[in-house]
Parts: C-alpha cells; sequence; structure tokens
C-alpha cells in the first residue's frame, strides 16, 4: 500500500508513471488487491494529468492481460473486429456483422451492455428470443465456425480490471480521460485478438467527443495503440450531430437493421454500414471499388439478410421477424411551428428512449425491448406545423406522456433557412498504413 | 449519488463548487452516506485543482459542524488555543500550556496523535503515567477549571468528517493540499471554540511546507478562515530545517519541557515557546515587553513548573519526572570526519524515531515511550571526528543498529565554513489585525 501510495502521488504531480505503478493499478482493480479510494485516487490524478503515449500502452497490455486472452487472430487471420465509441440510433453493428460474413470475411464483435443515453449492441440482440452471445473462447468458435460471425459479450474472463475500472469510473467523474477510454476499449479488443480492426470515432453534440478535433485525437490514440500491438487498423470519424438511423430502441433498431439487409432501409444508416464494411474488406485485401460493389450486391440479392437469419441460429435465436416485441402504444410528437430542422439533440432523444425503458439508468436495469423513439425528421428537412418530428414508442412501462412529449420536441430545433447535414464521413484515418 | 458525480466533474474540470456540494461531501464523510471512492475522487479533485477562499471556508464549517461543537470561548473568552503545523522534536506545546496558564490566560488544546514522521503531543503525553486528555466538553471543563489547561483527543463527536478524510487522504496521496489541510486544522479548532488562537507554522526540509513561500501562504489561509470565523488569530513562520529541541520521543521531550519548565533546558526550544506565548498574551491585551517579561518571571520563580504539576493531576497522571520511561540501550553515533554541521535533515531523523518505535508507522501502532533520539550537534556547530553527533535511544525493540547508526549519521551533512541557521522566528502574521 505505502508504495502505491507514491504512485498515485507521482501521477498527482504530473509526473510519468512507472511501469510497475500502472501494472500493480490494473493487478489491484482486476484481483482486489487495492481499496476503491486508492484506484478511484488514481483514476482522477489520471483523468486530470492524463498519460503518455507509452502509459497508455502499458495500461491496454496490463489491462489485456488482466483476464483471459482468447486469441481468435491465430485460428482467424482475416476475421476483422469493429467498435463504435458509442451513437444514438446506431444500429450498424447488427447490420456489418452479417454484411461483412456474406462476403467471406469473419467478424469478431465484442458487444457491450449499454449504460447512460445510448444503448448496447447486446441489448438490441437482446431483443431477438433466444439469443445468446459467446460467454468463452470455445462458444466463440463455435458460432464463427458456424455462421462466420460470432457477438462475445464481456464475460468475468475478458479483461477484469476493465469491468471494475468501467463501474468505478461511472461513480467518481472520471469517464471522460482519454487514455482511460483508449485502455477500456483497446485491452478487450486486444484479449479477444483479432488482427484487423475497424474503428468508427463518433463525433458530435450526442458523442463522447464532441467537437472533430476531439473525435481525431481519440482516433490517433486508438489507432497507435493498435498499430503497437500490431494490429491492421482503419479509423473513420463520423457524424453523431443527430440520431444515426430512425429508431432508438431494442427491437426497432433490430428491425431498422433488417430493413437495411434487405436491400431497402434508412439511407443513413445504410450509408454509414457500408463505408465501415469496406473498411473492413479493405483490410482484408479487396480493392476500394470493389468492395463497395460486393456489398451493395450482398444487400440486393439477399445473401446477407440469409446470413443474419444464419447468424440468430448460431447464436440460439429466433431469426423470426414478426417475434421482435411491438410498442403497446404510440404517441406522436407534433412540429410547434413549421421551418427547416437545423438540428437535433441525439443525447436528448437518447435519454428520452432510456426513460421509455430502452436503456439502462442503474447497473440492475432490464431493458424492454418494445421501448424506444422513432424518429422522422432529420438535419435539412423542411417540416409543417403539427407534422411528427417523432413517435415516443411506449413499452410496459406506465410515464408521463406530456413531459416526455414536451422534452423530445425540444430536442428539435427548427429555423428559417434550411441547413445541410455534415457528411456522415468525416475522417479517415489509417488506409496508408 | 448521480448528483455527487456531477459535483466531483464540476471540481475536476476545475470550476468552482456549490455550498450545496461540499455540504454533501462532508455529511457523506461524517455518516457514510457517500462512498469510500467517491470521497477520494473530490479529494484527489481538491488536491490537484484547489480551492477558493470561498470553498475553503464553506469546507471548513461545514466540517466543525458534521459533529458536536463545545464552544468553550463562550465559558472562557479568554481562553487561546495553539497550533503547530508539526516540527520534529517540537516539545513546544507541554511548554505553552502550563506557562501561558500561569500567566493567567486558559489554554485548550486539542492534540493529535503522530502520524509520519512527527510525534503527536498526545502521545508524549502518554509518556506520562496516567495522563488522560478530555474526550467531552464536561472533561475539558473540569480539567480547565482545575488547572487552567485542558488538554482534549479528537473524538468521535469533534469534526467526524475531519477524521473520515484524514485516515482517507493518509492512503490516497491527497495529504499536500492547502485547503484540505487548512479544513481539517481550522474544523476541530472551531468546533472547540476557543475565541483566540496561536498557528506556528513550520517551514523548511522538516516541515510539510518546504519553502517560506508555502508556508506564508498557509499560514495566510488559516489566518483568514479564523478571521472569518471571528477568531482573533496570531501566525508565527518558524524554522524547521533541523529539529527544534534536542530530543525526538515521547518521554524525553516530556525531560526536554521540564528542563525549560524549571528555568533551564535547550535554547531554541525555550526561545519559540517563549515567542509563541508572547503571542498569547498580547491576544490577552498584555503589551509586548510586559509578556516577555512575565513568561520569563514565571520560568524562572517555578510558578510555571507547579502549573506543569497541576496541570498533569488535573488530567489524572502522575507529574513525577522518575516515572518517565527510560532508554534500555544508548548508541551514540559519531561523526565521520570534522566540521561545520551546515544541515540536518529533520525528516530523516523523524523517521528513525519513529523505527526505533517514538511513533506510528500505521494506525494500530502504539508509540514507545522510552524510544528516540538524542540530537547533540545543531546547524552551526563545530564537531570534531568521532564526536557524538546523536544518541539512537532504544526501547523494547530489538533493531538493526548499524543501519539506524548509518541513516542518522548521513543526516547530518558536515562542511568545511561555518553557517548561520536561520532565525527560530521567520515571519509574524496578524499583530495588526
Amino acid at each position: 500500500v505505502r508504495n502505491f501510495v507514491e504512485a498515485i502521488a507521482r501521477k498527482r504531480d504530473g509526473r510519468e508513471l512507472e511501469a510497475t505503478d500502472l501494472r500493480a493499478f490494473v493487478r489491484g482493480a482486476a484481483v482486489g488487491s487495492l481499496p476503491d479510494e486508492q484506484l478511484a485516487a488514481m483514476l482522477m490524478a489520471i483523468c486530470i494529468r492524463g498519460a503518455s503515449a507509452g502509459e497508455t500502452q502499458t495500461l491496454v497490455e496490463a489491462m489485456r492481460d488482466s483476464g483471459t486472452c482468447w486469441g481468435l487472430g491465430q485460428r482467424y487471420p482475416q476475421a476483422v473486429d469493429k467498435h463504435s465509441t458509442g451513437g444514438v440510433g446506431d444500429s450498424v453493428s447488427l447490420v456489418f456483422a452479417p454484411l461483412v460474413a456474406a462476403c467471406g470475411v469473419q467478424v469478431v464483435a465484442m458487444a457491450g451492455a449499454g449504460l447512460g443515453h445510448t444503448q448496447g449492441t447486446l441489448d438490441k440482440l437482446g431483443a431477438i428470443r433466444g439469443f445468446r452471445a459467446a460467454g468463452n473462447r470455445r462458444e466463440a468458435i463455435e458460432r464463427l465456425d458456424a455462421c462466420g460471425v460470432s457477438f462475445a459479450a464481456q464475460s468475468e474472463e475478458i479483461a477484469p480490471a476493465d469491468k471494475k475500472l468501467y463501474l468505478l469510473r461511472d461513480t467518481t467523474a472520471t469517464v471522460p480521460s482519454l487514455p482511460l477510454i483508449v485502455a477500456s476499449i483497446m485491452s478487450k479488443k486486444l484479449a479477444v485478438g483479432a488482427r484487423r480492426l475497424v474503428l468508427d470515432v463518433k463525433c458530435g453534440s450526442g458523442a463522447f467527443c464532441k467537437t472533430p478535433e476531439a473525435a481525431r485525437e481519440l482516433a490517433g490514440a486508438l489507432v497507435s495503440v493498435a498499430r503497437r500491438a500490431e494490429v491492421d487498423v482503419r479509423a473513420v470519424v463520423t457524424a453523431m450531430d443527430q440520431p444515426l438511423g430512425p429508431n432508438l430502441g431494442c427491437a426497432s433498431e433490430v428491425r431498422a437493421a433488417l430493413a437495411v439487409l434487405h436491400g431497402g432501409g434508412d439511407s443513413r444508416l445504410r450509408e454509414l454500414t457500408v463505408a465501415l464494411a469496406a473498411e473492413a474488406l479493405e483490410l482484408a485485401g479487396r480493392d476500394a471499388a470493389g468492395a463497395r460493389q460486393e456489398l451493395e450486391r450482398r444487400l440486393a440479392d439477399g445473401t446477407a439478410a440469409a446470413r443474419f437469419e444464419a447468424m440468430v441460429h448460431a447464436h440460439g435465436g429466433d431469426p423470426d421477424e414478426r417475434r421482435l416485441a411491438r410498442p403497446t402504444r404510440s404517441v406522436p410528437v407534433p412540429a410547434g411551428r413549421g421551418g427547416y430542422v437545423t438540428a437535433i439533440e441525439a443525447e436528448t432523444l437518447g435519454w428520452v428512449a432510456v426513460v421509455l425503458g430502452a436503456g439502462r439508468r442503474s447497473q440492475g436495469d432490464v431493458p424492454d425491448p418494445a421501448a424506444g423513439v422513432a424518429v422522422h425528421a432529420r438535419v435539412g428537412d423542411r417540416v409543417a406545423a403539427g407534422q411528427s418530428l417523432a413517435t415516443l414508442e411506449f413499452g410496459a412501462r406506465a410515464l408521463d406522456e406530456e413531459e416526455l412529449t414536451a422534452r423530445t420536441a425540444a430536442a428539435f430545433t427548427l429555423g428559417e433557412e434550411p441547413v445541410t447535414a455534415p457528411p456522415l464521413v468525416m475522417w479517415r484515418l489509417g488506409a496508408s498504413a
């Protein structure tokens, strides 16, 4: 304990930590050999003082090594992993995984449960009856061999230090720290062990990174850690100034994904999924133009949709879309005036969806698959007074409709002049690596 | 909990805390309504980001109000409290209290147990057989009425928030924080409630404040809080570049104090005690010259020594000096070469004394009254090779004599040129208030 107090003091004073200090910190989190107050003090010192690239790398590797490493890249050298830093209405993973697998490239995905205003992929998959993510290496291999995709849930055995620190960060106001975010993401990726990685770094009012500069910094830090660990990586900074897709909610996002997989669906959701899937195919050696063509073909000819069905089967689930939960009641949110939609607060809509039941307000909550928000108006659209901007989709909870309607309406800014939404893909990193 | 996370985030980002945030923090520490990891995160954020004068004042008052306020100043308007920020070989309190009381001014002293390299006054008094500090207001009044002095121990009822935070700061590397130090000191002073206060802010290698600037800053912050609470206050910045008195250790420091009380004793210990006692008498309305004369007279004519005896009796102790513990074995530490003593690392000597048994290495330790270090050479002295610089005084512990001798010798720097030690009283604050 005496030595760890000295390590905390070092970071408190803005000095560089020794590798042994960082390993003691991670071991302390993983096996409980340090009390929570010492972990919290170190987290806050790192949050305020930052960490060097070398410290971040040591932290990532120590967190990776705090549990079991699946090393799936050794068995599936082509397999790709994808990560998003957390958006609203972002159902990309549900389309990306079967689509890329349908092109012959396995997809290894460590999916998280949502906390805060974003919904987690694992919660959305939970809307599919019987769906069970892989909990260990054997189950991941079974799923990959069966359908080319494995969704895995973070278990006790993968980076247990991250699990502990993630919960502590939430209660100690140490979530917004670049090195801690990088370590949390990359330790799990490296433990699962895919050798190829596509990163979707969200940027805008609905994301952790509010500015392009912050998003580029995070993307750069993630890419740097991946490269040092000899992972082929592409990072894309994408717009999160408004919800990505037309739905927020577990069952409704599965439906939005199925619409794209069947060749139609929302154009923004489709555009971003194809862009990220193209990065994955390029990592697997395809050329850019060929990759795009193949992806469009797989969406058009039904092979992507068929792969989704195979993927759900391989995970023990029932792929029948008719079995997905439906809202018990739908309440439209009309525009109070006419005009052009100039901004949509994605974070506010995310919180409304959570209140309706689509997410977790605390660790113990179980999301309600039926609940959510459907978004009808997008930035740049012209709406008339009284036209529906969004629909509140109620699940099992009895809630104050008026307050939620007012909050939802207030998330839409209407102006006199038309505006153009920024491009979905704002910046790419890693293509020339 | 959600609100307190927002409060932590505010301080993390360097913004000012609301009074309600600070009160929630203090209440959380006092009654356990906040988990240790949130307290620790807030402590680290305050440690790195600092606190404004207003925040510090709110923190002090909330900590004061976390327990019982004795309000002794209402009953004894003249009574004075004295505080030292922690020195080595500093037996001033043991002389100051009976000396000032012998001049007709009551002394209310909240004495602490030592932790780290300094010994606490309570531990030194513990070397006197049967001595029991006041644990509540009634006991303090009994002692004050009997002898004009009450030594009190921090109990569960005085500033319980401070007790909790003090222990947490020790394990989370958040001890060196000006606002936290000010809050810890002043919350207890204000809870006991004397209306007059003399502060001895130590400055130098053996003190928390290593530089005159740091000491002045701390003195200024303490004086500012005292004045806002309508306490008459004097602060004196004094040298702690070497041990103050000739002894480190519980029984030996009582002996050093008795030597001064009987009109002799160490000149530095005597000089600083008289300087601080003069501040106390001036606060009580005496003029500076008259105060000095009276103090010297009380030391010379035996009334101060008699008051010590009465004080020990009033606290249930046995004042017979012959009953104080003696070392089981004494080992001289000779100078390896001749020369002038140019510096003495007080902190190193303090740690040697702790290892010998004179202090606490952890909360559960009970100090050994017999153990300590006697210091023979002072800064500016000329010593011959082989002359004794100090003596290790062993108590009950069996220890490696050679290593301790080497560490002790290394604490003395010898040079070719004579040097002059800085004046004991470096700076005074508050006299013109």
